[in-house]
């Protein structure tokens, strides 16, 4: 048994860290923390792990994570980097949920967080956590760089057209739509019920720090530059970001325009977690809910130029949570999608 | 025109009163006071007010306020009773919604509200502004404590069947289900769209300061004490009360089974603002969505002894600011539908 | 592995089975029938379950059934009992979703139902699922009638007080909701989207069909006839029930009033899948979303003489196929919780 | 008073006609008919309509039509087809809320809508009543078209941009989003709240009926064929449309960035029904519940070659009924806002 530490693990990942680790078959919940609730039982606060989590929040101690095998970084952007050295020197592998190594640009990293890096080194270190794309590197990975939710969702939408050559890169559209719980676990006025449902606007258009980490990932598959365009929008529904992701056809992209659909199932024929759909499918957020699939489906309206691809996870699982999970599995050589294979609640 | 006065209109009973008011013909808002907000346009915060209202949110003024012919409250419990006094001896008319002059026993209305009370002696002179109940004395009041949203639904519906001696009123119950926007415009984990979207519960069964203002309305009606349990309960909704009050018949009761429906309808034969439906009726919320209608159906499940009122409305509306523009009509010699004729927006 | 076949699996409770049993360890589906959806793939009509269960629907064939250790009634009401003859005397056993073996008084039934018994003597055979109250019965069933959702939350919540005789059983109140997934995914106008969200109404105030059954429960632990009014309303949301059950407390009653809870524990101590909440609690129907589990705190507001019982379930899981699976389990001698283990999807 | 008649009012359109014309202060409802509610009062269908409206749903009866100033089609696409020509004939003027006589490519209509057309003379004839284009063309219009939703807003975004030239108008994309209200109050699975809620899906996007009409729009502005990707929603919301259009500014557009906001200001300045917010706005839905406003926003994020306009209206106000009603407005030399003055109802 894999011995787990989360560091804090009031907010909504990590509670579904905590939902995924309770049932997973190989790794045991050893320490979670929390310093404002510490003495709490964990069920208290969710009561939905009663009878399944006997655990109660603890202040940090570094003692006590660092008799882990890994730990969790469940916490706000800025407190891994600050913890994460001392960990990884005591061999401890540690997989961060926030966004504290997700960017190799350490200046660009500072730009869109607001704060100085506390870390850099281990920034060169730590690999991106897509397994989709980096899963030889996750093996022997020490630190983890969990992607960001809209960053999955887009990169595993336009990987394959980008690293096949097939569109113009100059001019990509990700129009992305995500649920409440993208917004966290925090008191705040905007994602009030009685503000954000019933309610449909786009946010952060002038730039969501998502476009680097989203760039950044498809600018290593395009080997150059590439120009994108991201809007986020919040969608009233808890769990679920769709994107929506246009690209122009280039030459070559005109020429396979029969194979995109066989170029996609091929490009991901050995990932459990990638569904390329039917031709014509229209992928629904609910059929991942809770679950750790991406589903996507390749379109080309009217024959045009213009290819849509349309690609659906849960923000909190693939987006979060489970795909720290499937990282775990894939670092310590667990079945990929141990503890991962629970069918989406629908409806 | 009326010159009107707000003071604190940052919350939901503060935007839906100047919605109603910025459309009433025989209003003008002055001006609407928050010492948070203070330079703001309104329309910035509300942009659904934008072309509507030209209005910027101000310092509290008393010299401002003394101005106007009638200031509202929309503040938080405890504030209209530190500045009333000052109001009314000045010749102001004042319309408080929330709770500070609700309650006659200054002593319980101190033990459910958790603080001294201000000005005790000003709470005789209030008039409880439930129009259907006391319309005359609203006409001449200087003072109006406007009702509460739950107090609302329940005291239209059970009134009938008490002042008539028909029901037992030793074991009412009043099971009170409220949409989100109840619990106002404050930043809190417990309404967060993530949390209390896709859930129901029920909540404050130990007690709800709702409890002793529904009790005081039927107890007057009764003449007597009354045995009431009150439970609320959260839906998953923006607006509307839905409450649902059951009863047993008593001797007097069982005698006119038959003519419950016929004993309501004359009831309120002459409101306005009360709708009671056909026998067999099953009043939705939605049906007063923005309007200051409570609608209402009577019910005696397998011809029992047990009556069951079905009442509707929304907690906003005719719980809230509709109703305070109602007591303002009456107060000032208006139609007392001025302002108010909009019909609920469905779907 | 329990060779398990579905009658009638396109709506909720079908997709639910499905949910459950594909992932069920003991548990093999052999056959899945659909007359209207036959030659479909499961997944193609519920994409949630793609990569989980390469099932295809086909048409009712006794002699594929036959061949089942056991056969799940999904159907409408009335269906059931025209085939479950067959099966049973073929020795293979049966659990009906439905309600056509549900009520032993068959003129009861009939008039409930509006169509006239096809298989009286089956009625008297079945037992009644409720694994809390008839384990044992169950253990040696051969036909179970799995019980109603309502009737699962109001008897769990209500059967304790009244076996040990401590309440009026008069005057029983249940006033119960229900998200919309209870009217089931046929098409209609008044659970559309744009109909029953941001709503609230009652509905069947004049009579349910689950009211039938609720009483025979409670009269069965009452030795006596209960006097229940049951008034279901629609939440809009998915799934979930929350019974909100009200009874006077008799003499006995009040004498135990301080020991309610240690009652209730002790009453549900062995009972995996009721959880009584510790005093105070207000239990929340998410945290059983797609759990088996069946969540109740007890109330005794202002220490009066009205205890308040509030119990909640996932209408699709407790309330229907995870209570099937239950009865599988317990029928088979698998324990009571194989399959069933699932954390609700919090938020 | 203009007399108004309604030809199929129990869809969603209809009902907000109703809404909208029974509080207007210049038209009086003489008739409004429906074959299969026949005989049923309006308010029984629609309670939120009690008190408000005294009308019997009658069979359509060309006679009583004709007496009307002015007839709204409120049908299915394909009825207002068969029966405009006789009323025109009469001189009875005719706005359309369907598609009839939106397209003026005769055999494209054809295609799309999948029936022939009945009266081709009369799409000729036929003025598209998109207010803020067509002005002077509806004052002397005797049959409109009313334009669809996702063409309202999609046009109003965009049509600044195409008509001053800035930008490349091969590669438009409109990505709009649409609450479910605009599939219509017909039964159907799909937008059951049980299967579109907690939910968020592209669907036709291999092809919409809006597409041709927002082409049609789009290439008269542009004097030239248009490029349009267009790719509709669906949002778990009752009303509202969100329309996010993409384009790539031309070298004139470039010129231009710094101006793109006081261009839209001029442009839309006389416009009362057209907000162009502040730059760096995010226009949300709500803010035009029940409201008849296209609020928008104009947005180049990171000061690159895409801009990208935010432009929201309530689907069945602006994008239906009250688009009408001003159309009827301007028609009738009315005041162009009359009867559409209403506050959006937030929260």
């Amino acid at each position: 048994m894999i011995k787990v530490g989360i560091v804090g693990g009031t907010g909504y990942t990590g509670v579904e860290l905590l939902r995924l680790l309770a049932a997973h078959p190989g790794a045991e919940i050893q320490v979670i923390t929390s310093r404002s609730e510490k003495g709490l039982p964990v069920a208290d606060m969710y009561p939905n792990l009663r009878g399944h989590l006997d655990l109660v929040f603890s202040e940090p101690d570094m003692a006590v994570l660092k008799k882990c095998d890994l730990v969790f970084f469940a916490t706000p952007n800025g407190i891994a980097m600050t913890m994460a050295r001392e960990l990884v020197n005591a061999g401890v592998k540690v997989i961060d949920l926030a966004a504290d190594f997700r960017i190799k640009d350490i200046e660009e990293w500072s730009k869109w967080y607001g704060m100085e890096h506390a870390c850099p080194e281990l920034v060169k270190q730590a690999v991106y956590g897509l397994p989709e794309v980096n899963k030889a590197e996750i093996k022997n990975a020490q630190l983890i760089a969990n992607p960001g939710c809209y960053p999955t969702a887009v990169q595993l939408g336009l990987l394959p057209l980008i690293e096949k050559g097939l569109i113009d890169t100059d001019n990509l559209i990700a129009d992305a739509k995500s649920g409440v719980s993208g917004a966290g676990r925090t008191a705040s006025v905007g994602t009030l019920q009685a503000e954000s449902s019933e309610n449909f606007k786009a946010y952060a258009v002038a730039g969501h720090r998502h476009l680097p980490e989203i760039k950044q990932g498809l600018m290593l598959a395009n080997k150059a530059e590439v120009g994108l365009t991201f809007v986020p929008h919040l969608v009233p529904m808890i769990r679920g970001i769709h994107a929506t992701c246009y690209a122009t056809l280039n030459t070559n992209g005109k020429d396979s325009k029969a194979e995109l659909q066989s170029i996609y199932e091929k490009y991901y024929a050995n990932e459990v977690f990638v569904d390329v759909m039917p031709a014509g499918s229209l992928p629904e957020t609910r059929t991942v809910k809770g679950a750790n699939h991406c589903r996507m489906a390749i379109h080309v309206p009217q024959d045009g130029d213009t290819v849509v691809i349309l690609s659906v996870i849960d923000n909190l699982v693939k987006g979060a949570a489970g795909q720290a999970v499937q990282n775990m599995n894939i670092m310590f050589g667990l079945n990929e999608d141990a503890g991962l294979t629970a069918i989406a609640l629908v409806p």
